[in-house]
């Protein structure tokens, strides 16, 4: 006997009959002896409209309301399962945030758990009940209803794993796995058995939105064992576990890549001592993440040019704030593109092997790609390239890297 | 500088624009002075999407479940309508039963209020805050939502007048007030100014469903004075109040018509004492309500011919009770007839005028019309006949008591 979490989501739960065979996955686990909680998400496409009527009615609404809103839809999906596990004869109750209580802070849109009170739920599941929990949702100090942002019903799961010492998260999702790369560029792209914590959040980083980038954090940092698997097959799925459990490791486990991404670049900033803060404070305040930043001193040596990255919804924002300090900044142009790129290999094992950025910038330029900006990490190395070169960059990497399938 | 309670339902928010109409609404009292609670109903369809989703996944669905799913439409409408107070400029917060607590009986699916809490909420009141409730939901003493059935947000705003001491309950809706029969069968009906409560009860009894009956039955023991008004345009709508407030009262107020009547006769029942409790016990036990009855005594007078009417929808279940009792019952012959209609006049001047019944029955017999069933009550005189003749005896009353508009 066991205790496992289960999360459905997405097209897992699309519609009543994908609740339906939900619900048979979770009475397999129960037949089986284990005690099962479960979070569920919306049904596909109600988040989006819930969120498109909010839109209509009020283009900046206040996000207390909005967190009322969206939140029914997981309410919705968590009284249908557990009316689908009572038809086929397992005892489950369903739970909403307040209920439970999952306290949260009251950062309305993107709160973080404080507590989940697991008395009744630990209660219940010792006496065979199912714990059907709406995701993506808590309640704040105040008594109103928050939300996690999007994906974050992975978060409700994880914390529930965490809070009940749960044995296993299995994650089902509409793809089987977490893969070498994206299947829809990279034909010969493989399924990974088992991926560490800290890959798995650069693959994130740089676009595979298999999971909550939380919701992996959370588990790295509470020990909770993930796993993600498909909804629609019973082929085994990928392990999200520590690196002291993948006993060979690749060198690299991934490509992956963003296009979510624009470039920045302002030419002959004064270089300065606090030029950067200055030019990095603005878009800080509001609220605009800055990715990969370089800095080429000028010919002349007494100026700077300054390239960085923003992501595309923020792009107009950031120029805006920008053109509005040129006074202060005193730079001579400002150039964005947001036709470029992210690429990156990510992978654990390049700790300990040299060579892998050296490969990386080598199979690029024989295929006759120029890098824009690179920037390194532990276990990643990205690079910005223009987006037109994406599929042939990739692929060619994940060939370069011996990652093809055989 | 009143306190008032309004209710926005059905096609009165039906989509965004709806809603934002609705705001419109809300802000006019806000804007004239005085504090505002507003009581809403799910969005056009909604509660019949969820209702249908929760048929779909089990047949015999659990009740504590089906209120998890069926209150989520009206928690979204809560707070899109906050939303819209606040995008014109009116401060509105949302809140739903288990925020308020509207806490009820444990009775899921037909819940009843045993108490709101009003302090939160007048305190907010008397700053000028909008509290926009969700209807037909409250929160049961095990800290489950509950759900008052169909139309319960008539009675989530009624309730909520009587706690918060509201000088008027303004329901809005699709029509423009209370009729002196259906306008579309009768072209001549004509919009009634006042009606009292009795007369309210008694016309949704037969089928003039404008208001929750529970929510009418709350209103008049609680001494709410209740106004029907249409949302789509200004014209005044009707008052729903008690008989003083009315000077001079018509002798008929309304003709009212159900089609949603079966009738069973029960031929040669053995006439003796308790026999009526003998066949009603088992159909009361079935939660089968009986509503017209009359028994005649046959030729010999040893036995008698007892007929009754119920709901289309429990016909099948009813007969099929009877059936199996039939030897224990003694009946010799069990006749069915679901193509009736039950017509009725209502007025609470009637009390003090004759003749009344006698007018109905003269009218209907000029037009050729059998009575089937005749039933009685204080401010009311219904018929039973065929259903074939609904609108040509509903005309001819209505010419009959003068009700026809100039």
């Amino acid at each position: 006997m066991a205790r496992i979490v289960q999360k459905f989501g997405g097209t897992s739960i699309a519609d009543v009959e994908r609740i339906k065979a939900a619900a048979q996955r979770v009475k397999r686990e129960v037949d089986a002896g284990n005690e099962v909680a479960v979070a569920v998400s919306a049904m596909a496409g109600v988040t989006d409209e819930l969120d498109g009527h909010a839109s209509e009615v009020s283009a900046l609404h206040d996000a207390r309301e909005y967190d009322v809103v969206v939140s029914a839809g997981e309410q919705v999906t968590a009284g249908l399962l557990a009316m689908a596990l009572q038809d086929v004869g397992v005892a489950a109750r369903s739970w909403l945030g307040w209920q439970i209580p999952i306290s949260t802070d009251g950062a309305h849109g993107r709160a973080r758990i404080n507590d989940i009170g697991t008395q009744e739920l630990e209660r219940r599941l010792g006496r065979g009940e199912v714990a059907v929990v709406a995701g993506f949702q808590g309640v704040g100090t105040d008594g109103r209803v928050t939300t996690f942002g999007r994906g974050g019903t992975d978060t409700t799961a994880v914390a529930l794993a965490a809070a009940l010492g749960a044995e296993r998260c299995d994650i089902y999702t509409d793809v089987d796995g977490v893969y070498t790369s994206d299947p829809r560029i990279v034909a010969a792209a493989r399924k990974l058995n088992k991926i560490t914590f800290e890959e798995m959040l650069e693959m994130a980083s740089v676009g595979a939105k298999v999971l909550q980038t939380r919701a992996v954090e959370l588990a790295m940092k509470r020990g909770v064992r993930l796993q993600v698997l498909s909804s629609f097959n019973d082929t085994p799925g990928t392990l999200v576990v520590n690196e002291d459990e993948i006993v060979e490791q690749e060198t690299v486990s991934g490509v992956a890549y963003s296009r979510d991404e624009a470039k920045i670049t302002l030419t002959r900033v004064a270089d300065r001592p606090g030029v950067a803060a200055s030019i990095f404070g603005p878009l800080a305040e509001a609220g605009i993440n800055v990715d990969m930043i370089v800095q080429n001193v000028t010919a002349d040596g007494s100026t700077t040019d300054l390239t960085f990255t923003v992501t595309m919804g923020d792009l107009e924002r950031a120029v805006g704030i920008l053109e509005g300090q040129r006074q202060t900044l005193g730079f001579d142009d400002l150039v964005s593109d947001p036709n470029v790129v992210k690429v990156a290999v990510v992978g654990v094992g390049m700790r300990s092997h040299a060579g892998v950025a050296q490969r990386m910038f080598q199979t690029l330029a024989e295929k006759g790609i120029n890098i824009q900006v690179i920037s390194t990490s532990e276990i990643k190395v990205s690079v910005l390239i223009a987006e037109e070169y994406t599929e042939l960059a990739v692929r060619a990497l994940h060939t370069a890297y011996g990652l093809d399938a055989d």
